[in-house]
């Protein structure tokens, strides 16, 4: 029995695992748009390559094969406030800005005073920029796309391009909006849970972790990608005269 | 760029979460019947219960709110060898059965030598019997049903009926067939690869550590669940003379 | 080579592992008042029985037996904000007020202003008050008498005693100092730097764990503990019409 | 209460952490030989530099900063059974080796009959040998001298080197005994328990990770090495026609 369902006589077979994953946070099956937009979402984040949380758990599964559970825990560990936390923080920011606009302000009014709050409190826009690029993030057009084919672009999308247009005036920076910024725009516009936010980006990457780990246990690359990290730093310590380094 | 396709241009809004892991893991797109059994074995092991590891993952939140990966990844770490390992356990335990079969032995024969080589080293037969219940498992009932309405079932669904049939007479109980044993069987004869079998219980408990997660952050249990445990121990150890227990 | 010293020449078989964690944090040997404290406050809280990281660490090695290291890893987990960050905030929360007596203000002006703002802020006074005593914590008072015996007591046990005295009158309760209050307020009067303050109960509840877990494999408890917990919990959801609940 | 004595009252202040260790483990409270060998393991391997799991466990504080202990927890996932658990695998084989002797064989020939059986198992010899060097290792040699200077050497330090006088016939290689082999030799002759082998890394591992972490506090290098890491490998899956490589 899973939310009010027989497990076995209604659910196996006949629900697939988005819309299970939908059931199980809200109590009710999505509709197709929702489904949609929700796959969109997960099919963004699951893998991007070797990210710091792949390397982690890569190499934990290198030293400690026997427990690939533990390899996968050491991936999801580093899933936190800096990279795959912002989705929900950005999640938050809209709806700050929504809820003004909800009591009566105008958009470009409501954006304005919570961007000002937020530099003021010398907090970070979340969801906008990236370390490297400063073009527009294709995943990030690509998922305002689908939301619009589905049928649920709503107010939360307009909010995010009206942020972006504003930030250059506001913070000095022509700031894009990036995946973690998109992926709560879509799914709070589709109807998915603000609390539920930060359960995207985590169950998107145990996907990917999974695939890398398979891989690592075909073509291991745990310890090579150490040693490379290791080569990169120097000790700077102090030393008793007299000394060389060896390399144990 | 992942596994040979663009991101946004082939893959983010074209194909659901469960193509996608299904992409990640093999290099290709299942067809409709792989994908309809590798959903139906996510949703039958997605959620069940205050399972120890729901119960880790609970207490972890409610000790450390701010890491809500840090939850997840605590209930991850009880996904091992006794619980959810027995699926890979039983995936490789039909896998030695097919193997000989393939080499010319009758399927009931092959059977008897692994299960015979089981016992002989000790080791269970995984994917049968439960611990509680000794009437057949709802849910993998439901699964070989999913793989025959799906078009794909085969030899291994085949093999653990032969072996569920031969239990009895060879190890001296009625052991039916689990959701352990149901899983493997009917994702290897969809062709899903034998290797990636611990993915799947591993993605599907993230799934349902998110929902009770997010369950435990607006209706708190973990501190209750660890009051029960404790309650439920006595402290046996010695005491100075003249010593009364306190409670703190 | 470690913080300038041959490991193999200088420091194994000469400095014990305290003097070693101390040196590894600070780069320098602490004093034999210091190497006292430190090893006063690992000891008050490495052991505290099934509290909940332990119980979650427990249940983790029952289901995963292979892997001692990942029921480390849950039971430290759920060493967060709620349980044994209290000893860094605590810590902090001292180091605000002293920092305003070291720059004039009288001792009692200082907490007072600190309390008052953290009450503004709706911030709980940490390191103060038990969830089921109100008397005074055994390990916290035998804190402060190694403290004085080693001869550094100094300015935050000072300030820890002014802010208990202070408290019935800013908050309306007279909550006493914990083992959590207790613990930053000797190693900061010995010169443990405030950075590290984390470090103390995660390595202390490391021993602690260890020490269980080793327990429970050779007398399990992981499981009766779960099925206490999950039976303290009743299913409040929807049911279908004529459904009755089975055990599964 | 802990191990029938009263933690305010006689342990705090009077015990150290090393002692309080072997107290929780074993019950009892160590002798001056024993705390001294017991000492000289945790120093000899709490810290090795950027080690695989200092990686991990720095890339995800990098990540994931709200969450020292997340940090720790997977730092901790990578002491498995290729990194750190060849100290407990090692003492299981001198163990072995002791019990033959025991019952009557002579040291020579008990090994002999041990290292044959592993390699006919085609079990690798654990303890001996280094992925880099060929010659002895120093902190290996330095913990028999503690050994021996605390007057606790014993038959499996013997036994040890027996080991390796007999691993060139053996197996046609000089195997020198590296520090995970020395570990579990003097500590099993100190009469510290088998069982609890694996703990002895992972608590020496924990203070370790803990001063790495502070100093990422202080001087990041998580990112720095994740990205040198990156660079170390580069993608060979298939491309679309036309395709080229962004960096993103």
């Amino acid at each position: 029995m899973v939310r009010g369902r027989s497990l076995a006589g209604e659910l196996i077979g006949n629900i697939n695992f988005t819309d299970y994953f939908w059931l199980l946070l809200t109590g009710s099956v999505p509709s197709a748009a929702q489904r949609r937009v929700l796959d969109a979402t997960l099919v963004a984040i699951a893998e991007h390559g070797l990210v710091p949380s792949v390397q982690a758990s890569r190499m934990t599964l290198a030293a400690a094969p026997e427990a690939f559970q533990g390899a996968v825990a050491a991936g999801l560990l580093g899933c936190g406030s800096v990279v795959l936390g912002s989705s929900e923080a950005a999640g938050r920011f809209f709806n700050e800005i929504a809820r003004m606009q909800a009591a009566g302000e105008g958009v470009e009014q409501a954006a304005t005073a919570v961007v000002k709050d937020y530099r003021a409190q010398r907090r970070a826009i979340p969801g906008y920029g990236h370390p490297l690029h400063k073009e527009a993030d294709p995943r990030a057009h690509r998922l305002f796309e689908v939301a619009k084919e589905a049928g649920c672009a709503g107010r939360h999308i307009e909010i995010c391009g009206v942020v972006e247009k504003l930030l250059p005036e506001l913070v000095g920076k022509a700031l894009r909006v990036n995946v973690s910024g998109a992926i709560p725009a879509v799914l709070l516009d589709a109807g998915y849970p603000l609390v539920a936010l930060k359960g995207v980006p985590l169950l998107a990457r145990t996907a990917g972790l999974i695939a890398h780990l398979l891989e690592e246990t075909q073509r291991p690359i745990g310890f090579v990608m150490s040693h490379a990290a290791e080569s990169a730093i120097g000790y700077d310590g102090t030393v008793p005269p007299g000394f060389e380094a060896s390399h144990d």
